[in-house]
């Protein structure tokens, strides 16, 4: 099986300012997470190396660039997921941790469980030698700026990868919606919503409004699609299309299917996105809007 | 419509100490929903009603009742659905609070949202007014006594329903498991895996090994078997068997279709339900063991 990786910083509005910083970011995170690939490595380390590149890149809605909650503060939910065993490790509302992925990955391999929140996440980064950082430490000057204005910033970020063993997996972090109560937890923590993988078919990652994602179980619905016999992009427009008649709601979602096919697709007005296969790299342009969001291959 | 109520004590085995207790507890539990339904009340109040009382009664692994987790304290778990919008409402890893489905009904009704985990769902509770009970209240002899020998008690209680208007509804609580990292969230708090409703196909609640029925998004995954043309019982079977095979693991589920075809199934050694149709109620019975759990019509 030869590896491919799709990326994305988050579905949404990008701004002129935040074009290149985008790109740039997008483009990073899939090259590092296929430099792992085609080194023989899992398609988990890949999605994990991915996701932590755009966490620490404060262009996103992840890890340092987080968004504010109504108290001003950053509260971060993440999901990783082995389709090979359907294991799943994920974090909701944990506070000062600078890499939500790699403590969803902690709990997936070293718990009996799948989730771990609030406070319990913090308790257990600890037990695990994962450093607590000051809050403030992931707090930008922009995402301050948005905050006192009440203005979303979209920037959600994920990655779906398949192996040359054939394994798929995917990863999703994100600081949430502006201003939400204290303790929300939107769909990336939520095994389904966020995103799912399984061997049998493929990989997903969300993004866009956290709340309908969760009522249609965005990332599950797809993968049902596929298993049904859609390609990756009409399982993906069919799912996206249903979540905006049934509950009028936006997003977009980067897949892989278990025979390597890939898609980057959307019904909010962009979405940044990278991906790598065969060597190539492809993402996003500043045209790739809605009307002409043809990405797969 | 005719109005239908399921509703499920957990799947587990139950102690013969135990049985007469949650038979009282299913039976009156199905009776004050269905009361509801018959006086023309909606699918959702008849839902939380029925957990309401289950979460009230200590018999069940929710509310007084709950089982402890690792430093001895009760964190509870709860959802609400509505299958006519797809709205939802949840909580996860609460404390101190009597009702947790009664304040999962709250964030679907009073936020943006669809879940608020920890100290955000106890500060969202003060904020509606909700009041915060002292967390010994919610602990028993019986869960102390099982905390301090480390030994599981089954007992997740969840309804679903459909109501003479065809709207149907699911509600879920939990405890969760015994001895469980603080901040442990299962499925239950987990839109998809701890329960789904849908008018256009039906109603699920689960119980069971909380982190397989997430691995395998089990209440969503039934009703897409249904999607398919399988009766309740098939799908719930087809489903359970899956999660056995790929996952190795067992649980419970009741569902309710939109024509109100119903269904209690369970791969694990019994599991405790009731339900009321056409005035007339089953409940199971000591007898009704995995190897004849042949209960739906």
């Amino acid at each position: 099986m030869k590896p491919v990786i799709v990326v994305h910083g988050g579905a949404g509005r990008i701004f002129k300012d935040r074009e290149e910083g985008a790109r740039s970011g997008v483009t990073r995170a899939a090259m590092k997470g296929y430099s792992i690939l085609k080194q023989g490595g899992n398609a988990l380390d890949a999605v994990e190396e991915a996701v932590t590149s755009m966490e620490d890149d404060p262009h996103f809605n992840a890890g340092c660039g987080s968004v504010l909650n109504e108290k001003g503060e950053v509260e971060m939910d993440a999901i990783i997921m082995d389709g090979k065993s359907l294991a799943s490790g994920a974090v909701s509302a944990v506070k000062c941790i600078a890499n939500p992925i790699k403590l969803a990955r902690l709990v997936m391999e070293k718990t009996e469980h799948m989730l771990l929140t609030d406070h319990g996440a913090n308790l257990f980064a600890k037990a695990m030698g994962v450093p607590e950082i000051p809050g403030e430490k992931l707090i930008t000057e922009r995402s301050r700026e948005r905050w006192s204005k009440n203005l979303e910033d979209p920037g959600t970020v994920g990655a779906v990868a398949i192996d040359n063993e054939g394994n798929v997996a995917c990863a999703t972090s994100t600081g949430g919606l502006t201003n939400k109560l204290v303790g929300r937890v939107g769909d990336s923590a939520c095994i389904g919503s966020g995103g799912y993988a399984d061997n049998h078919v493929g990989a997903i990652s969300t993004t866009g409004h956290g709340e309908s994602m969760m009522k249609v179980v965005l990332a599950r619905l797809i993968l049902y699609h596929m298993e049904q016999g859609m390609s990756p992009m009409e399982a993906a427009d069919t799912a996206l299309n249903y979540m905006k008649t049934r509950v009028g709601g936006l997003g977009g979602v980067i897949v892989v299917s278990n025979s390597g096919d890939w898609a980057a697709r959307f019904s909010t007005k962009q979405m940044s996105w990278a991906t790598v296969k065969d060597d190539q790299l492809h993402l996003f342009s500043p045209s790739d809007c809605t009307v002409s969001h043809l990405a797969s291959c």
